[in-house]
């Protein structure tokens, strides 16, 4: 697809503008991704590694990359202006610094990404530009992401609907004595069927570990009385899911069936609650609350977060956190509650902000019962 | 397992002897693992929710949380001092100023991960800590850590070779015709089946793709003539493979087989050269002779690396490392070379270096000739 459709352009400009910087530099996988279009996995399995994105108020971008990695750049990147550095014998920051010369942006004000460069980079680059004003640039591409455009909105759902879907059909196919893992592993091979490249996280915490928030799935049969949770995300070349699911294994304890009912009508609440204007502490108050009335202390600590590459992105649905709904955000609910005994209690789903409410693009769970596993 | 089978406890205290510092953070998922034994796999999905090891030159470790990974860290972590945060409300560094306060350590040296933290936690500790003297601590860890125990060597050997045995079935069961993405996927498949818990990074780059390092597979039919390359790695808890293996679909040209046969020669060579006292930069010399006595440019930027949990670790086997190889060490040897036209070729194994030399640990790569997928 084109720049246009997979980056907020306008949005992005706006943030650049009101932020006061003259550039502003990527270095996350994320970021690099979402302002180029290329796609260079290494940024996270060789942090060392960096690909930037170097990104003017005004004048073109420019892509700097290891040189490894340059033909891949070119040919996935609508950025014309790639530039490489080979690893060991150059620093990716020396080969920054360089470009912000040309530019004539060395002396101005950076917007860098202070929530990943990290501190031996971002020491090097201080050092390198004495001139410069170099501040934290990360908001700016934190909220022109969070608006999401239709290219955006139309891969997440399919993302989210492949996924659940793999979930519910493992679920079905899951048998009392099959082991955590191969449940898992059941899933993971479904969602591959339906095009995911990878996967992003794959919890699934049953039995005893049911209580924990993110165990490692184990080679252990699952029992009549388990409860089943998974919270799981794949990617489709970046693009991702986060949905989580639940069954028990054989008919379901009244505690176990009672309590999942209130998780999902409070996540069912929130989503009604949820529109544009509405902040994130209000969406996670929402939640406490209604989990107040039935009895149950929350304790958080979020209630869900914006979704888009990074999992984890603005809004926050945290109880700190004012920043307001807009049209077109993503956002993954999920009030999740832990009870040491009873075992941990999870519904997520992926809903899209519209211009008046809020729409569930994720939609099989669309029951309070739980699903059995038998 | 034990701490002791896990760790190398008499190298870490040994390094952190040397480092001159009181006491060093940990704040990487593998550092984090490594010094506590707790997996926990949200430092990279969410990595601005920290996990943090305190390790003093002298007196008790603590391991920091987020309270969501309060029960994971007591169940699976050898540190009995297990703190947690709750996140939004507090900051992850601000527990660790209030733990290195308590332990009287705050107006000490302390070495923190720079290559891992990052710029806005890094400021934030180094204003909280005014009289403090912060460095990095990197290199303790990383020393430490490239020194492996019987434990972490018996781990690694099996997860190498359940790795290639994977990739290699998928090979026979692959056919013409068959997508990129369907072989990674049976690869993947296998891996799970041998006991694997997720996968690292699984490139496969074929046909007009080959000569491009880090691809992502496509749903594109293998046609005669098309050079498959995968990288591969699968992680089983934490412990790891990183594997390349190549084949050809149909009968090779004898230009494919031809350079086939260079690569995994110089491979070889580079295996039989590396001992005891050889250092990093004189393993990727060795590689670039080799390739020069074929008439063949290789130009980097590394021949292997170190490996353990992060993938590339010391000893880096790139042109300006002086660093000798000790026994115990585990590296990954992969002379990559990519031509634009003929394509890309690797083959990568994992070697243990031995008191006088070094063993191949995985081992089915043992013929010159290239895979044949018919």
């Amino acid at each position: 697809m084109s720049k246009e459709k997979l980056m907020n352009v306008d949005e992005f400009q706006r943030q650049l503008d009101q932020s006061g910087f003259d550039v502003v530099v990527a270095t996350s996988l994320h970021n690099v991704l979402y302002t180029s279009g290329a796609y260079i996995h290494t940024q996270v399995s060789i942090p060392d590694r960096l690909a930037l994105t170097v990104l003017p108020k005004k004048g073109e971008d420019a892509l700097l990359v290891c040189n490894i990695e340059e033909s891949l750049s070119r040919d996935e990147s609508w950025i014309k202006d790639v530039r490489s550095y080979v690893e060991f014998a150059q620093s990716p920051v020396s080969l920054l610094v360089e470009v912000l010369k040309e530019k004539g942006l060395a002396d101005g004000r950076i917007g860098i990404e202070k929530r990943h460069l990290t501190a031996i980079y971002f020491e090097e680059l201080v050092e390198a530009l004495p001139k410069a004003k170099i501040g934290a640039g990360d908001k700016v591409f934190e909220h022109a992401r969070s608006i999401k455009t239709p290219g955006e909105i139309e891969r997440y759902r399919e993302a989210g609907l492949a996924t659940e879907r793999a979930m519910l059909e493992a679920f079905q196919e899951a048998r009392p004595g099959d082991t955590e893992r191969a449940v898992l592993t059941a899933m993971k091979d479904k969602v591959a069927l339906y095009g995911a490249t990878g996967i992003d996280f794959a919890i699934l915490a049953a039995g005893d570990h049911s209580y924990q928030a993110h165990p490692t799935a184990r080679e252990r049969p699952l029992e009549p009385g388990d409860l089943v949770r998974v919270d799981f995300g794949a990617v489709w070349d970046g693009y991702g899911s986060d949905v989580a699911r639940m069954a028990v294994v054989g008919e379901p304890t009244d505690a176990q069936q009672d309590t999942y009912r209130k998780v999902w009508q409070v996540q069912r609440k929130a989503v009604e609650f949820m529109r544009p204007g509405v902040r994130g502490c209000d969406v996670f108050e929402c939640c406490r609350q209604a989990y107040a009335d039935f009895g149950i202390e929350y304790f958080g600590p979020h209630a869900g977060h914006g979704f888009g590459f990074a999992g984890h992105e603005v809004p926050m649905l945290q109880p700190f956190n004012k920043e307001e709904m807009r049209p077109n955000m993503l956002i993954c609910i999920e009030p999740v509650i832990l009870f040491k005994e009873l075992g941990g209690f999870q519904v997520e789903d992926l809903i899209l902000i519209t211009e008046d409410g809020s729409e569930i693009l994720t939609d099989y769970a669309d029951s309070e019962e739980l699903f059995v596993i038998q």
